[in-house]
């Protein structure tokens, strides 16, 4: 093996040690006034019921799972289509097991984050009593647990797997023994996602309805029996959904560019280049380079009491590219050696690699600053969706929706430009099969999505920060602690909302990315269990996949359900969030009738009850949708064929990456076309403010509630589905073929 | 020549004979009070004026534009890529005169259908006074000028031109140099609908806003300066928008058709099978049948007083597809003659074909109800919006969104059974080219096309029996007609609603399938093209366009880039409507301030001066989308070449069918939920109607307005791009080769 493989379960380990280092420093910190405490305990009883409640459903959908997969795998076998050396009844048991340990990983790195995210809001709001800093410090360590544990276990999981399933040996079998471990990533993370993804926005919208719009008591107000669950819905919509999507992408894109690795092995190992394991492990060792630079990073996060907190996270972030840019140029010296080889115009092949990786890098920082284009009030599309509220409810939802189908055009372009760019500088590192295809342009893309995921866990933990601040802010007004605290609480979670709208532009281009590297891999994989299937005189020869052929009618069928999933998946999301709310607000109703001393703040609500029944609302619901993003593609498999379904594939990715951004900038355009009004920039003709309580303000808070599930519920549950379709197709490749 | 062809141009001409007798019959009728007349006159001088301007620029647009497309054409013959005997200068000249005279052909039947339809408005609302069917055979009649023309009109211009262009000489030729006509027509039709979408929703969301929010007076006030300019609007939007529309389905559809009915051409004249020719004519033929059948239909539209109107319409509905069963029947079995051939199963050829065109009418009538289901109150998806009022405007949205986007489900798996069957039907028929490939399924799914397209003048007639009836509701109200003559009004304009609502459906049906045609079209074009040019020696052997894969870097670029276009263009169409109706709130808003009198009746509102702001703010704003609709392809197609534009063609036809879809029944289920509401079909939980002036109401009434520019400017406008993109495409093909 190379030497710098060794980053690998070096970097993992380290980062898990730096996670435990930060979750102690966080658990250490000061906790506040008692009330503060209480009201901080309802939250994290309320997330921990949900959370083992959940997670208990999830792992028994997960066993079922396996046993399926594992069975349909080695039933299969008996058709011949193994694509390795081991195959009927090991290769069941061997991908059954790589999905429940790709589960178990992506289901333990939600649950720890969960559980220091509810803890380290209370130490914020505590923080924020005395310093700005040390909250940005609490909130965005607490943050940073998820972000570390969510990379560190992705990475050291495949690594193990692939160990186990004899990596170091056969390294061009083993990438496809693991492609169950990114399949049951998938799978945890679908339901994660739509489940939390559902609780929060029920809970949010149920609230609201019910308080501020029927009995006219203000947000957060304690009297509302559904505001615990509000904040409870923080926790586990943003902070464990976005861990588990972002565990699933780079789970997901490492087997994929490991896949797409082996192609140039075998060049590298016919042309007797050093190291051709090289080009598989590849993917890890940069992964693991990322998660080095991040913990550079986390010693950055300090500054001035009077400084933007923006400008802190941004200074962690930047250091966190910088880093990853010094780790990606080292990893491809060392890594994609040719020997003498000097493949194109006297410029080495690591070179045209480490460029691509550059553009990858490049594409996250493009999408940072696209998405706080479209959902930040001092531009142009938030301000129009303000203007648009003078006029009433309807004309701010056509606005918010103009502008929301408008992000498309920014993000196509960029994610456009990037795999042209990525692909044309690895085509130019000359890497030719002998077959005289060049196999360094997709290779290329593969790159820059590694480059692009480096970032995961600082991103990752840029997002958890929003909940945790969101919820410290809660746990002020609850607790109705002093101004400064609140002035402090409140510039926090303002931050936090823009660092919530940027992972989602963030975690979108990635999926994009990931997902056209495991189509790749989808037909590699393809090919090469009908080449045996050739080769062992089954099946005629010329009959290999080489291209997916939109006009041929099965394929365009299968592109049209694709493209349909997508809408009919978020209208179930849609329509599961407006259900569970209904539960709520029938609940809040009763307590209200039935306790008449909570209005005058002599009885208390019971919290309790309401987090109960927004956890099983949420739970029914989630199943619905979840079964028709799984049961799709295995239908349109089985009845149209391989090549239909990576049609299906790829149109409902196209259309998915489409509507999530629709879904996510909108639903953020609109949040902040409401603070926009509320932070008074909004003036009458006469120049007066229009702010709070007006029209135009009752108008904007329409926009704003319809945004919340779009953007909270339906558009990230996509970004998982999309990856889904990918491993799905991925490891049930054997059932499709024909 | 088949003496069966006859029927083409006896079709025509007696489709146009009866189009006359019909608004001789029309404008013969009562046109009742004088105040209904002073009103009539005013909407029919707003609409002529509105008209004229438009279809002028449209004009210019439409002249430059055969410039540039000649000139591109005659220009890129230096390349060597003329696809028939005929090129350079020569084929230049003839696409460009082919562009003009379809130009000239969609804005002829545009102009007079409409001259027509606002002149049965006054008429209808006369006849309302004495009787229910009389006032529906006006409003049908004034619908099926329209209708007769532009079918008439479509089939006359393809058959004249291909005549022109030496189609009984060459046939095999002449389809190809007729493409020009097609995309001429789309041309016309993407400005005259976004024009006319833009007018129309413009006017009605200005007046409702300053009217009904601002002033507080009700919808269709005649002291609203704006209702004038909402009347015009129904007429410019709804009936000219829509035939242009249909008109470009008729005609690409037709030259589509017949470019693959090429391919049968060679394989009937190798296997000496008699009059090969057939297979070219027959998309005419069967549309000539379709237009006789129509003709019988139109005298069963006569019924009792007491009957639903629906009812009425449904009987010329069906008997106009009982017509176009034996029709169809008739054409298949003597044009599809195979000699004493039985290609399969013992089943003649002629025998699947006409199974395939089943399929397509029976796709149409899966459409309208369909689109009943989703968009009519009866049942569960506008219940669930309506129910969904009850708790504000945002549950309204959220509601509605959902329901939008569920529609996607039964129109994509209707689509995908109709492409499947009839591909397979005409798999049967055994049709064999030279290379061995089955050419037979791509000519079945053009059958079902065609069979679907048949009852097209019956559709077109039933679609502007709606803004016809509408207006005569407004003109009956702004009249202050007798209270049973507003009941007839009603009654009609509800029905009206509802067909307006299923010709959407039906158009983006038959848009699919159409594009579906074109795609394969574009494809043996290309290779014509490239054949030439292999057999000249300028280009590698075996360099056919064989797939347009998605997996190409290029092809998934530009399908990316396909998807995105739906949703940019759609933004800028419903910000255009916003746009301008910014301008119309802003005169309305002047003439309440400089004109008190018109508040106390005692001042006349200068309705023309809002009808001439209305034109000249649409006409502005239907630049910019139209601009973006016909650059992107041609941008997209120099890029990256012409197989990644079939990616951009396909995916943005799969992705604008769907999105199309989501605007158009989003827009009519918000719609009927308010109308639901309205007929006091909501109750609150003591029983009592939650009907007009309720919250519930209020909420309604705002997605209603939000639906309105996606269901009558967006939507539709949709469908025309998803044409477009085909025959731009096609025209275009020599252009994108490299």
């Amino acid at each position: 093996m190379l030497p710098i493989t060794w980053v690998i379960p070096i970097a993992g380990v380290a980062a898990i040690a730096f996670a435990l280092y930060l979750a102690w420093d966080v658990l250490r910190a000061d906790t506040g006034t008692p009330a503060m405490q209480e009201i901080a305990g309802t939250i994290y009883e309320g997330a921990v019921a949900f959370i083992r409640r959940q997670y208990l459903t999830i792992g028994l959908l997960a066993l079922g799972g396996a046993v399926v997969i594992g069975g349909v795998i080695a039933i299969v076998e008996g058709k011949q289509v193994a694509d390795t050396d081991i195959y009927g009844l090991e290769l069941g048991v061997r991908t059954g097991v790589a999905f429940l340990v790709g589960a178990a990983c992506s289901m333990a790195s939600g649950i720890i984050g969960m559980f220091i995210s509810v803890r380290a809001n209370l130490r914020t709001a505590a923080a924020a009593r005395s310093s700005l800093v040390r909250a940005v410090q609490i909130a965005l360590r607490g943050g940073a647990v998820s972000g570390f544990l969510v990379v560190a276990l992705s990475l050291l999981g495949v690594y193990g797997i692939f160990a186990a399933y004899g990596g170091f040996t056969v390294p061009n079998q083993a990438p496809f023994l693991i492609v169950g471990f990114g399949f049951g990533a998938s799978f945890v993370a679908l339901f994660a996602q739509l489940g939390g993804g559902i609780y929060t926005k029920a809970a949010d919208v149920g609230a609201d309805l019910v308080g501020k719009v029927e009995a006219g008591i203000p947000e957060d107000d304690p009297r509302n029996a559904a505001v615990v669950a509000d904040l409870v819905g923080d926790n586990v919509g943003d902070c464990a959904g976005r861990g588990a999507d972002l565990f699933e992408s780079t789970a997901a894109e490492n087997i994929g560019a490991m896949i797409l690795g082996v192609a140039v092995y075998t060049i590298a190992l016919n042309s007797g280049w050093p190291h051709p394991e090289g080009w598989i492990f590849f993917p890890l060792v940069v992964r693991g380079f990322g998660l080095l630079a991040t913990i550079v990073a986390m010693f950055f996060i300090r500054g001035r009491e009077d400084e933007n907190p923006m400008n802190i996270l941004n200074r962690g972030y930047w250091v966190t590219t910088l880093g990853s840019v010094v780790g990606l140029a080292f990893t491809t010296y060392v890594m994609m050696n040719t020997g003498s080889d000097l493949p194109s115009n006297g410029i080495p092949a690591w070179a045209w690699f480490f460029g691509a990786g550059v553009v990858g890098l490049l594409t996250s920082i493009a999408f940072v600053y696209i998405t706080q284009y479209y959902t930040a009030g001092t531009f142009r599309p938030v301000r129009e969706i303000a203007e648009a509220s003078r006029t009433g409810a309807a004309t701010n939802i056509i606005s918010g929706t103009a502008v929301g189908f408008e992000t498309t055009f920014l993000t196509a372009i960029s994610i456009g430009i990037a795999l042209f760019a990525s692909h044309w500088l690895g085509e130019q590192a000359g890497l030719v099969n002998a077959n005289g295809d060049n196999v360094g342009g997709i290779f290329g893309t593969a790159v820059a999505t590694m480059g692009m995921l480096m970032t995961t866990a600082f991103i990752l933990a840029m997002d958890t920060f929003g909940p945790i601040t969101d919820n410290a802010g809660g746990i002020a007004e609850f607790s109705k602690a002093e101004a400064s605290a609140r002035e402090i609480t409140d510039r926090l979670d303002a931050v936090g909302n823009t660092t919530k709208a940027l992972t989602k532009g963030y975690a979108i281009a990635s999926a994009s990315l990931a997902a056209f590297l495991l189509f790749s891999a989808y037909i590699d994989k393809v090919n090469l269990i009908l080449s045996r299937q050739i080769a062992a005189g089954t099946r005629p020869a010329g009959t290999l996949l080489t291209s997916v052929d939109l006009s041929n009618v099965s394929v365009f069928i299968a592109a049209l359900i694709g493209a349909m999933l997508v809408y009919f998946f978020s209208s179930l999301a849609i329509r599961a969030v407006g259900t569970a709310a209904q539960a709520i607000i029938v609940e809040v109703r009763r307590q209200f009738r039935e306790m008449p001393g909570i209005m005058d703040y002599t009885q208390r609500p019971d919290y309790a009850r309401v987090v109960d029944i927004t956890t099983r609302a949420a739970l029914r619901q989630m199943i619905l949708p979840g079964a028709v993003a799984v049961a799709t593609p295995i239908v349109v498999g089985l009845l149209l064929g391989h090549e239909a379904v990576a049609g299906l594939l790829m149109v409902g990715t196209i259309s998915g990456v489409m509507l999530a951004t629709v879904l996510n900038n909108g639903g953020g355009a609109w949040d902040n076309a409401k603070k926009y009004i509320e932070s008074g920039h909004l003036l009458d003709e006469a120049g007066n403010v229009l702010g709070k309580k007006t029209e135009a303000h009752a108008a904007a808070v329409v926009g704003d509630t319809v945004g919340d599930p779009f953007k909270d519920t339906a558009g990230p549950s996509l970004h998982v589905l999309v990856k889904l379709l990918a491993t799905i197709t991925l490891v049930l490749a054997p059932l499709f073929i024909r």
